[in-house]
């Protein structure tokens, strides 16, 4: 068995073994088998394709290149959940204290964000005082005190995924089923999950941008998940405009703590219950979609799911106080309408290109050593199916820095399709897969 | 444009531009895109072809790279000669000389050895004295005054070749046609010749196994120097046994020097007079067969081409009193017989594994920086169709080194093939494209 035979064969489009991909990747995360070679291996991979069998074992090579998380000792059953990105998913901010407040565990590590997507991880941190990077231990006891801990990962998790998805950015081989299945898996795996929800995020603010992809990269999970031992459901969400209103740091904690209370746009709504009936489902709580429905219900009406954000906010250090009243939280010196300058309906709306705006204005990062303003960010007033007169807002820039306000506004502008025709409030829970 | 687009396009199996490719391998050049990106590109190449206007684009654009040999203050028809490879492949040497001799100019560059195939500039400098690394402006100086010049490249020749070339090795895309083709012309294009005779070794021996895509390479050669502005002949060789008998850097020039007294083997002389001719054709010396032939014989039996070769053996700074009494090279301390242990017709012979021992006596290098024992190697005694006897010998081991001498001898053994059926004597020339 050595590097080139391997790379040969795959680029033979021949069918790799367990061994081989396991003796490719520890050569990889050793540094014996060179980026160049890795490279090669994953451009053969995406033209030349891999089998379930062959994306599971690359899967499991990848979960076992570092460390693991053990959870094992606070219950048998952690239910973990993953976003494939968008633009103001705040999906999991709402959603896992709902899950705890439902006694089912919740310990979650998130990323932060990248591109125009935002993260979980940096959300969290707008939040005064509230630690995510807190040592492993701590979070597996704060699991174990309140049934729930999000913070972000300090492991050394799956580290040849991490070598390879940067590689990958570099040689056109990012949009690739094999590739993202497995990187995405992987890192769950190593995570400590035996039960995965993932929610795929589809449409022109997504990295996956037609459905039929998004159901091929939905079964391969399920797929993959059921080889390697795991259950795995997927979820396809519409990402044709940014989720909710909010988009920024702060700007989506203040949505997620209103959505926690009760208060949530029809949008963030439907994909909460999908997501959540079926982490329910998964947890063995119930197998009654009616009944696991009002479960959900239950936990956000009787202020269960928001008593359980706040006490989690407490316990990583958060100031409980700006959750109680959404104003102390520090705010951007400039809050800007964008105005619509014709009338008619929204009828499309470049979720992306909010993305981009959002992190042009300071509230994502275009490089990893960026940093980032909590504060600031985009409101939406009007989405896809809004009926829209000239001078109405489309949408409030919010901004500490003044000279970014011409530039955001004329794009976010450009954002917006209007149309005389009315246009259909679009679909949002495109699939579910298990 | 940029490097990624670049590589998802033949990702996709689309077609690059003439611009693309050449920003592609100015980038590498330089050191911007890096050894993974162009092992992804090198990868995508592999699987998904090239046409043959991108591979004259890619072998311009490598050609153009470096430095480049300008001759045409010598003459406007500079004819260089290209092997392929192989093991016992002395026919530089012979046929160069008598092409000189005829009057037509020649100013060659030639490789070292690396692994079981020989370099002719190993074997020029096992020569005592011979210089093979004279400064441009000798090297051209010697052209003008005695019609040959041969020696190896001191320049920078094609980098962005000398750079992919070596990546190639790693990651399992040597064996692939445009990447061959490619890197073959642009040295050749680079090195100021405007008719290229490629003699593409077939066999065992060679790199190309098969004859279907020897012709393939051979096509590819000729129209992208058709679209490159030059005449490309190829003629297609046997390599399914070494060439002549003897193979060894000072073993080969001696045999070449009793081959330009008009003392050679039969597959040597077909192989001279194949080349030679066509030669002659692209020279403008005559468009006759029977007129080209007598040109080689008379070349050879009048001595003047045995003459050429001392003019520049002497030219050089070789000692011609080796060549003109070759018990004067230094030899091995041991010579040693392999005798056949069974009898019978000798079918078949591994001519990369006879290579392979050759290095192994110290006449290759397995690495770059090994160095060369020129007086070591073999000669062949039998050859495919000869009949043999138990007992007698079917080739000679020479070497300074006593312990290599077992395991040269059992491999030598198990290079031939003996049946007791008579066996045919191979074809030589497989064909001549233009």
């Amino acid at each position: 068995m050595n590097i080139i035979g391997i790379i040969s064969k795959k680029r033979d489009k021949k069918i790799l073994t367990k061994e081989e991909i396991e003796y490719f990747i520890n050569e990889y995360t050793k540094g014996n088998a060179t980026d160049y070679q890795a490279a090669a291996l994953l451009m053969a991979i995406y033209i030349n394709g891999m089998t379930k069998e062959e994306i599971t074992d690359l899967t499991l090579a990848m979960a076992n290149s570092g460390e693991k998380l053990d959870l094992s000792d606070i219950s048998d059953c952690i239910v973990d959940k993953h976003s494939s990105g968008g633009v103001g998913d705040k999906i999991t901010l709402i959603l896992m204290p709902i899950i705890a407040a439902l006694g089912i565990p919740v310990a979650k590590m998130s990323g932060r964000g990248l591109g125009f997507t935002g993260g979980t991880a940096d959300k969290l941190e707008s939040i005064p005082g509230y630690r995510v990077d807190i040592p492993i231990e701590e979070f597996k006891q704060n699991v174990k005190d309140i049934g729930i801990s999000l913070i972000t990962s300090s492991m050394n998790l799956a580290p040849a995924d991490k070598k390879l998805y940067a590689l990958r950015d570099t040689i056109a081989c990012t949009n690739n089923i094999p590739l993202i299945a497995s990187s995405i898996m992987s890192k769950k795996i190593a995570a400590g999950a035996n039960k995965i929800l993932i929610d795929i995020t589809c449409g022109n603010g997504a990295f996956m941008k037609d459905i039929k992809q998004a159901k091929e990269l939905a079964n391969t999970m399920t797929k993959i998940g059921n080889l390697a031992g795991r259950e795995v459901r997927c979820v396809i969400t519409s990402m044709d405009q940014p989720i909710g209103n909010a988009i920024g740091n702060s700007l989506e904690i203040i949505e997620a703590i209103r959505a926690l209370k009760g208060d949530m746009p029809d949008d963030i709504k439907e994909i909460i219950l999908e997501l959540g009936i079926q982490m329910i489902f998964m947890s063995g709580l119930t197998q009654d979609l009616i009944e696991a429905g009002e479960m959900i219900e239950e936990a956000i009406n009787s202020g269960k799911a928001y008593e359980k954000f706040k006490e989690l906010v407490k316990k990583q250090g958060g100031d409980v106080n700006c959750i109680e009243n959404t104003d102390m939280f520090p705010k951007s010196k400039h809050i800007i309408p964008v105005l619509a300058d014709n009338e008619g309906y929204v009828k499309q709306i470049d979720a992306e290109l909010i993305g981009n705006i959002s992190v042009y204005l300071g509230a994502g990062r275009m490089r990893k050593e960026d940093e980032i303003d909590y504060t600031s960010g985009i409101v939406m007033n009007m989405k896809i199916g809004d009926y829209v007169e000239v001078g109405q807002p489309l949408a409030y820039i919010h901004t500490n820095d003044e000279k970014k306000i011409e530039g955001a506004t004329k794009n976010l502008q450009n954002a917006f399709v209007i149309e005389s025709k009315k246009a259909p409030k679009p679909k949002i829970i495109l699939g579910t897969i298990k």
